[in-house]
């Protein structure tokens, strides 16, 4: 099994280290990712951008491949240029915070798996839900459990897995959740500030989540100690409004 | 009605000009747009950069805000900073080119729409299927019309209009067609070039598409000359596969 990895969160983060070496055990490993944390980028490309490909070296050994590009280059790139084979299957992550609800649309680490799908590559993205003092071993462990397990059922194409752990210690975790996007309401919350030479600025501080009420979604499974597993799929037709569409008197 | 105007070409495109000149009509109309262009930046959002604010004048009119940052950037600041109160609808466009099947996914234009529905605005995204030479008259008249429908009919919450309008001449085009996201096989193909100092750099070039079989989806409706509009969500959940997930054998 070859394995494609990559993420958000640059080619030095230590959940990426985490996966690699879990995964490694399962399946020869090719490390592509971002040169730099490349958070909230959402499905972005470089087109108006040349990429740059840098090995990296661990202890003498080469560890992988840093793009200065975003996640879904990363993908690209190795599949059309880096690899020698298409992967067998791509995992992004392990991305140090959640992924879930509407906020997986501006995910850096659930658009490399998404390229994957696109390219028609099983593949999963994986999250721990922390954002301080990190333990991503269980979750790397589950995640190489997850792979064989992809490698053997198979994806259909077109659909990657987004995979979120909770962040507790793995006698805690009272087991898996198949759950869906969660649909939350937003409230955005802009800091306003000033420069040193009084001009302002803003920063998009926090946002307010008022989550729905279905207990099946993917935060409400991480709410109750749960691994979420929703499967995505990048088909984003409304079939059922496509007929009342039909409807509508449209002529100019 | 209050209409938001952004897109992904930036604030002085051709395009946002057509539609902001066509939607005076009949709104209200709040410009918000990227400082510069943003093509393929997807659901990008900022948040490790402050985002800056310019109010553009044109004539000595203030035509409208100028944001240093992604259209789903804009979207944002402009529902809870600038305007006054929520906009009745967010229209971004008219992009130059189609935004169709899987490109969706990277189109800044379809991401300030879909933010627009993850806010619970009514929104749309219009894009004219050219490169070369455009006239966005019709496209805009079009979008128009389109708005004027959508705040009569409403759109449930959650979901936007993907248009894609063929570049024709109004009586060349033979009508409207309600599409879902065509499906496509890409090749992704990157040029491989030296920089003056020797050092590699690669570029993604194009890509060959292949297209799916079915005749309904958004790029057929544009090869037969019709306007495209394809009704999007962002719950992105594989519900189909959900059932199937839950016979895995998944333990650890």
């Amino acid at each position: 099994m070859l394995a494609l990895l990559s993420n958000d969160d640059g080619i030095y983060a230590p959940g990426l280290e985490a996966l690699v070496s879990q995964v490694s055990a399962i399946a020869r490993v090719v490390v592509v990712a971002p040169e730099v944390e490349q958070s909230a980028v959402g499905h972005a490309i470089s087109i108006y951008n040349p990429l740059r490909v840098t090995e990296i070296y661990k202890s003498n050994t080469l560890y992988g491949y840093a793009v200065r590009g975003t996640p879904a280059d990363c993908v690209k790139l190795a599949v059309a240029e880096i690899l020698d084979r298409p992967p067998d299957i791509v995992i992004s992550g392990i991305n140090l915070g959640k992924n879930v609800g509407d906020c997986i649309l501006y995910s850096g680490t659930v658009s490399a798996a998404t390229e994957g799908a696109i390219l028609g590559i099983p593949s999963m993205a994986v999250s721990l839900a922390t954002y301080s003092n990190p333990d991503f071993s269980y979750a790397a462990r589950f995640a190489a459990r997850m792979a064989e397990l992809i490698g053997r059922r198979g994806l259909p194409h077109g659909t990657l897995l987004n995979v979120n752990v909770p962040a507790l210690r793995p006698e805690q975790i009272s087991g898996v959740c198949i759950s869906r996007q969660g649909r939350f309401i937003f409230k955005d919350i802009f800091r306003k500030l000033h420069d040193p030479y009084g001009r302002d600025y803003f920063w998009l501080e926090t946002e307010d989540i008022q989550q729905d009420a279905n207990s099946d979604n993917d935060l409400s499974a991480l709410k109750q100690g749960k691994i979420s597993i929703t499967p995505l799929k990048y088909d984003l037709t409304d079939h059922g409004l496509m007929k009342e569409l039909k409807e509508w008197d449209i002529t100019l």
